[in-house]
């Protein structure tokens, strides 16, 4: 499908894309980029990748498709310092958590000619690092492509098939829509789980047990990049807050007042969306 | 350990706990109760029990432990029915998620010479039912045995010892700590991911991954189950709620903020917190 893919940032995400790439044949050479000599010397070692070079410019020469998997806020900074090495007709995409302000920010800096559409595989975990990476960490996940004004069709459909060939699901749409979205089922899941934690008591943490693991697995993710998932995602994620408060409230009411039939109608409910899910 | 133990109500908790009595070799016999025909059929032909009867006192006749794993609500009720034909030296316990409500009606009805203690098997599933029975399904969680001014010691001895058996931590609380703790990591987890699953949209769920996946996987439980436990630990869960909103109205103000190091200090706590788990 490509004859040469470059993976910026070697990390969970970087590390089982070039994993899943390979299992799936979709390029003849990956070449890994990372900040951290250690990090391309295990890449190679374990032949996550075929290559790897702590040079932006060595890393991105003469690939047909480039893939930032960096943090959210470095993401368009990389894209302005490699664009000057691409080969003309490459394609380059990222793996960033939110779209509005990486698109906007490379889009802005306004280099011509490079081709650049907005990945996001959603798909994760709480662990990070290399020494994670998992070749089906995308299988049947979604990833969502993005689309503006200044969107080149052609790239779109060279993507869906790109990551249709990792076999995730495509879904096209804009910037904002993505960052609206992911703010309902990812980043308040997020929150709500970092709030849980934070809720418990030391006593009570000796006796947990499943639910409590599962609703607050994903607060062990990393602090840094969640910072700035939030920070990139502000505005949706305090109205979806709101929205949870809310709900809340409504179970608080039910309890309050007595209302047996209207907490059973939450409970109702809420089993109904996660069965449908 | 006991020569012959008799479970009342087959479900997942029941199921699970004839399997695990069954494996560890604590009963030479075990008898099974339950209001379903279909049930009891079920539980004979898959060996999950010796024998099992719809009939209350046949079902307890000539047993050393009798285990109530019914709903909540239902508890006491059973506990008063079965009382006038436990033997005498018969140890009653139950397996039900609140103990206020349980140990106080049973300790009320005052019927003598019947040697009460509260158990609390913190293990669970968003699954129910005798065909989701699991022989490890206690193996390794923590057992709460309850404690008041009429408990006798020597029961709570062999409650720790048959518990203490099906490899869990046994640890011995007042009805009032039990309810408290257990607000705090398994009733405000229960809230917090209901409400999770009713503030999702539609659209974002077809989006939806591991994070929204485990965070609500506990609101598919039995409603009707979780009406009981919310309303029988009610006062502790109001509270523990208005912890939970507090929390993620941290969350909202170093967003609303642009407190970058207070999100990222929240976030770094919760990971904290949940590491150590």
């Amino acid at each position: 499908m490509f004859k040469k893919i470059t993976i910026i940032g070697l990390g969970l995400i970087g590390g089982s894309l070039a994993l899943a790439i390979r299992k799936k044949e979709l390029a003849e050479e990956i070449i890994g980029v990372s900040r951290r000599k250690s990090t391309i010397d295990r890449a190679v070692e374990n032949k996550i990748v075929d290559s790897a070079t702590l040079n932006l410019k060595d890393g991105v020469k003469g690939s047909d498709l480039v893939i930032i998997a960096a943090p959210v806020l470095r993401i368009p900074d990389i894209a302005k310092r490699l664009a000057p090495f691409l080969r003309k007709d490459a394609i380059l995409t990222d793996a960033g958590s939110t779209k509005r302000y990486i698109v906007k920010n490379i889009e802005k800096t306004g280099f011509k000619g490079v081709n650049f559409v907005g990945s996001h595989p959603i798909a994760g975990s709480e662990k990070s690092g290399i020494k994670s990476a998992d070749k089906d960490l995308f299988k049947g996940a979604c990833c969502i492509l993005t689309k503006t004004k200044n969107t080149n069709p052609k790239i779109i459909a060279r993507l869906k098939k790109f990551w249709g060939g990792l076999e995730m699901r495509v879904k096209v749409m804009s910037p904002e829509a993505h960052d609206r979205l992911l703010s309902n089922i990812s980043h308040l899941p997020h929150a709500a789980s970092v709030s849980l934690a934070n809720s418990a008591g030391k006593d009570g943490l000796k006796l947990a047990a499943g639910g409590f693991k599962d609703t607050t697995r994903i607060a062990s993710g990393e602090p840094e990049l969640w910072k700035d998932i939030f920070f990139t995602n502000r505005d949706n994620l305090i109205k979806d807050i709101e929205v949870l408060k809310k709900e809340l409230v409504k179970i608080e009411a039910a309890l309050k007042n007595n209302d047996r039939a209207g907490l059973l109608r939450l409970l109702k409910k809420a089993k109904a969306v996660r069965d449908s899910f």
